[in-house]
């Protein structure tokens, strides 16, 4: 009979705090929180912040005499936002609660005003009576605007600066610099002097951009305003969006992920919409791209912003090409000017600019074996090919600056000519441009607006450290920002897995943000599943990038997993990785059994032989026998072993 | 309106052969050949020897002038064996047909025997009445024994040595290697120099292994003597396998890939045995391992050499196991040699040997976080410390070796003490037993047996690139062949994904084969969609590596596959994937019809607006004004662009 050794590993008991039922299915699915886990909140150091994280529960090991030994609980980093926490009623309707809006305030430097008007070419209609017959013919699931209180738009005052940049550089430590200190240490900085240690074997001293990470960076709020004050990182945070939880782009840094959502080509409902961005926050993403296209991506927006605490960017570019109707030719500076404050004012965190697409460089493009793949990319070159005048996102960049700083905008300069191959990496297009890219990054800086880099896309292993070094030095180390890269072109269907390879690397290498690609990359429009598999493989990219690069404490989980998979709770096992759902319903496949889940085997080797079991076996009969297990190990092991025999050896547990 | 602009673009005419039906389901699933796919057979150089690779056919491009340029076949590496060859008649019952068998017979070095009689307790039964017994209570589905005509197993005449790398050390080259060479470089080497040329740009010259790589290798048959010769490489070959078709691996050739199959709890059918292999083949393993236990292992092992055209690994001790009832202290000698001679007989090309696991290494994981977690390296523990003795496979190792060279199984060195998780990656007790694989090593080759050294396991990427340096120092550059190694431990559920990362980039520093890890490791037995998970994951890794490494022609399949994406080739694109399957039903999922596969858009962008389009029309342009392309791009963009817009600036497809 299989003995279940260790019964105390169960689920733990429910929050005494039960929520109150979620008004959908789409909306329970997002904010059941994850099993055995619960939101807490820390104080940041010397101040009131309360920092929002996920905290998972463990049950106890129990040691060969039978006592139990409490493992403690995991903090882990959160990206879920309020709709995790069961204390909190998620209307989104009314959208989140402002979690920033009386830090903006207290710093006196903004003013409300009344705003631009919305159009009905921003939602991709002519005129108002097509809004208006749009809106008869959709009987249901039509996209109605967003009902909550409507703030009015916030910008500095004249003249003025309210980029996080501008305050690092004034000396000012802002709440949300200490928001992030807290958060990315998970609120242990303060405890322990420890957690500010790396382990050393985890640090790769010789490695180029090893030794260019901060050595052993101590993360205090002071550390977080100094990378923001020298450019190295920035904190996306439009005063327009007061909902979203601080939190940092930089290398010195955790790495963080991107997801791209977008729009339905038909019409669908607000729920569906806005659980996009609530699907991809749950399983990971720390910033969400809204890419939507065609009719109602200024409602889209809006609803989505409302409702997101993790910084939301976009392409701009994208919805002014909607308002000339898909003709690049007829773009002008003055209505993608206008598409620029009509996005900040709804509070946009960061803008896709593709400025670095020089008239010039087009050409290096023709023999390419891919061209141009970026959309962006593409819409600028054909602008420019068509009216042989440069780039106006380059020749008006200052006036963006202004924009940019007076909602803090955080730039995000877009690489138009990425290879779209590996066959086109690193090449003269690539690079030309990620030059102007170093240039513009001096300007915006200028203005003390905060900046990061687009990258790459499609590059061979061998190539992917060159990339970094290239940016790191032509961009003056502004935080890196790639696609992927997808390290071969053989494989659609599973480009989750070419590009998560690169992505580690790159964020191994000084990456500081990794924008993810799901199994549909080239063939189709990701689904919800798809979406939790490109948010998962860019999770386990980016860790990997931490451990690597030796952030402090990022071991930790994986070090309370692997004790976990060690003494059999596989309960914590599921619960502390990154899909507890997948890993229960892989494990319950083949032993669907409550009791297998306490079981002291795995079905790899089913419950005549475990290899994990043989180890236990060799610390147990040392604790028995009351010999330390230094000295049981090294003291010569005959005695022991005759012991061991004469006790009769079979430790194992019969069936 | 949508124009079909490709109508070329359509699936190839099927092969006139028209194949026999198989006889089930299983069957036709594994022999359809692969979408526009066909088997082709190349001579070797110099020879009559026939090798068998996959060649895809493309569609034509469409110019812009409507003439049809071709796209010339590409071939590809194919571990698919005859299953996909529709002039060969498949029945598993009587097994493959035994390639190498006149081969093996013109060297005039081995006799045949009547072998060891096989005994109840090889399937798992104590006595032959308990067989019958067995039998008798099994209607359907019962695992019969082989059928197929019985050859009497052969061996090396007394004293001799019918090693491959033994041939190769006394300057011969055998048709195994002639074969290999040819199919190295898919038979490209003898018609064009040029494919002997690396892309320079595709060859990191800085890289410690880089440098070490055989610069620039023209993989000839001479070179494949030399590399077997100097232990850098091996062929897995036994005399008692004629059915394989012959393989390399080595640092200096592709990156293979292995896949682990087991044979199911209950008894399952004939098919479903064979299928297992044939499944894994299908998608890309270079080679199985046979990890059954439990009842029928014998002959489930049978039918799956006798139909296996890749060669098959084991892990004797795990029957040995079996046949001490799983009490591993019973282990003897005499018992484990049987067993190898039992295996070496059916035709097992590899053994995972644990003779490292020392008894004075055992005490070093007792500290681990996850102690032994090799099954192996935990049965040869246990044995150790209930002995006292020093582990009897390194006691008995040369004795090993004489049966080794007696059919030519080639050594794969168990790695039992790997790490468990990151946290025991690289330590003490992993790094003592790898020195001890490197004294092994050197005993082998006295005998000219052939080598290769298992390793991780759970590796943090930054000390990946070390452990490949000490396994080349350690081992005198032995091929490594590594299981991952898994980057983080935070993902159960995903660590097809955690462990492609690493697998990647050690098969980039010189990692020979890559074991593959399905998506249900730690948490139960992988399905058929694991297998081909796990496979395509680790093609993804191999070929990646082989990208990074330059290995000759390895980008050709991804500019084929560029090409193709590119011009909307739509059916080629999915079809010069490493999984045409998936990537179609990706692609229709989003659009379904027909038309769309030749539609010069994708779902992402639609049909208004296509960045791949306007370098299309960059080109075009060029192409339709009579002007060199570099002339229309360098001689100024003025003149032309005026004319671009004089002629309407919109090339887009209307819709």
């Amino acid at each position: 009979m299989i003995q279940p050794l260790n019964p105390t590993n169960a689920p733990a008991k429910k929050p005494a705090t039960k929520r109150k039922p979620a008004k959908s299915k789409i909306l329970r699915n997002v904010t059941k929180p994850f099993p055995n886990s619960q939101k807490i909140h820390i104080e940041a150091t010397g101040s009131d912040i309360r920092v929002a994280m996920r905290e998972i529960t463990q049950s106890p090991t129990r040691d060969f005499q039978g006592q139990l030994m409490q493992n403690p609980p995991l903090r882990v980093y959160d990206t879920s936002g309020p709709y995790t926490d069961p204390a909190v009623k998620i209307d989104i309707r009314a959208g989140l609660q402002p979690l920033r809006a009386e830090w903006i305030d207290e710093r006196r430097d903004t003013e409300t005003y009344s705003g631009r008007e919305v159009q009905p070419r921003d939602n991709g209609y002519l005129t108002a009576g097509h809004v208006e017959f749009a809106s008869q013919r959709e009987t249901k699931g039509q996209l109605q605007p967003f009902p909550g209180l409507k703030r009015a738009p916030r910008r500095s005052v004249p003249g003025g600066n309210v980029s996080q940049m501008h305050y690092a550089r004034k000396g000012i430590i802002t709440p949300e610099m200490e928001y992030i200190a807290t958060r990315e240490t998970l609120g242990r900085q303060q405890n322990s002097g420890k957690f500010a240690q790396t382990d050393l074997r985890h640090q790769h001293p010789g490695h180029a951009f090893g030794a260019r990470l901060a050595s052993r960076p101590i993360i205090t709020p002071e550390f977080v305003r100094e990378e923001v004050a020298t450019g190295r990182a920035i904190i996306p945070a439009n005063v327009n969006h007061p909902e979203s939880e601080p939190m940092i782009i930089g290398r010195n840094f955790r790495v963080k992920i991107n997801a791209n959502i977008g729009n339905s080509a038909v019409a669908s409902s607000i729920e569906e919409e806005v659980e996009k961005m609530t699907w991809a926050i749950r399983w990971g993403a720390d910033t969400v791209m809204d890419l939507s296209t065609g009719k109602n991506i200024h409602e889209t927006r809006e609803w989505i912003i409302r409702n997101s605490p993790v910084p939301i960017g976009t392409v701009p570019i994208y919805q002014a090409l909607e308002k000339v109707g898909g003709r690049a030719e007829e773009l002008t500076w003055d209505l993608y000017r206008d598409t620029l404050i009509e996005q900040a004012e709804q509070g946009v965190d960061y803008f896709t600019i593709h400025a670095g697409v020089l008239l010039r460089y087009v050409p290096m493009t023709a023999r390419r074996m891919c061209g141009i793949v970026s959309r962006g990319g593409s819409i600028l070159a054909k602008w420019c090919l068509s009216h042989h005048q440069e780039n106006f996102l380059y020749t008006h960049f200052d006036e963006i600056c202004e924009i940019m700083r007076a909602y803090d905008v955080s730039f995000s300069l877009g690489d138009g000519l990425r290879p779209g191959a590996g066959a086109d990496a690193n090449d003269e297009a690539q690079l030309a441009e990620l030059a102007t890219l170093g240039e513009l990054t001096q300007k915006a800086w200028k203005h003390d607006c905060q900046v990061m880099i687009e990258g790459p896309g499609h590059v061979p292993m061998q190539l992917i450290q060159e990339n970094m070094e290239l940016e790191l030095k032509q961009c003056a180390e502004a935080p890196f920002y790639t696609l992927g890269p997808l390290t071969t072109d053989i494989a659609p269907g599973y480009d989750h897995i070419t590009s998560a390879i690169g992505a580690a690397m790159i964020g191994w290498y000084g990456c500081a943000m990794l924008c993810y690609v799901t199994p549909k990359e080239h063939l189709g429009l990701p689904n919800k599943d798809d979406v939790r598999e490109g948010v998962i493989a860019y999770k386990i990219a980016a860790h990997a990038a931490d451990l690597a690069k030796g952030f402090p404490g990022a071991s930790e989980r994986d070090n309370a997993l692997s004790k976990a998979r060690f003494e059999f709770r596989w309960e914590d096992q599921f619960n502390l990785g990154l899909d507890p759902e997948r890993a229960r319903s892989f494990h319950d496949e083949t032993l669907p059994q409550e009791g297998a889940k306490s079981a002291h085997f795995c079905s790899m080797c089913g419950p005549h032989f475990c290899s994990m079991k043989i180890t236990e076996d060799v610390r147990k009969y040392a604790a028995e026998k009351g010999i330390a297990e230094q000295e049981a190990l090294t003291a010569g092991l005959h005695e022991k072993s005759k012991e061991f025999a004469e006790k009769g050896n079979d430790v194992y547990i019969a069936s």
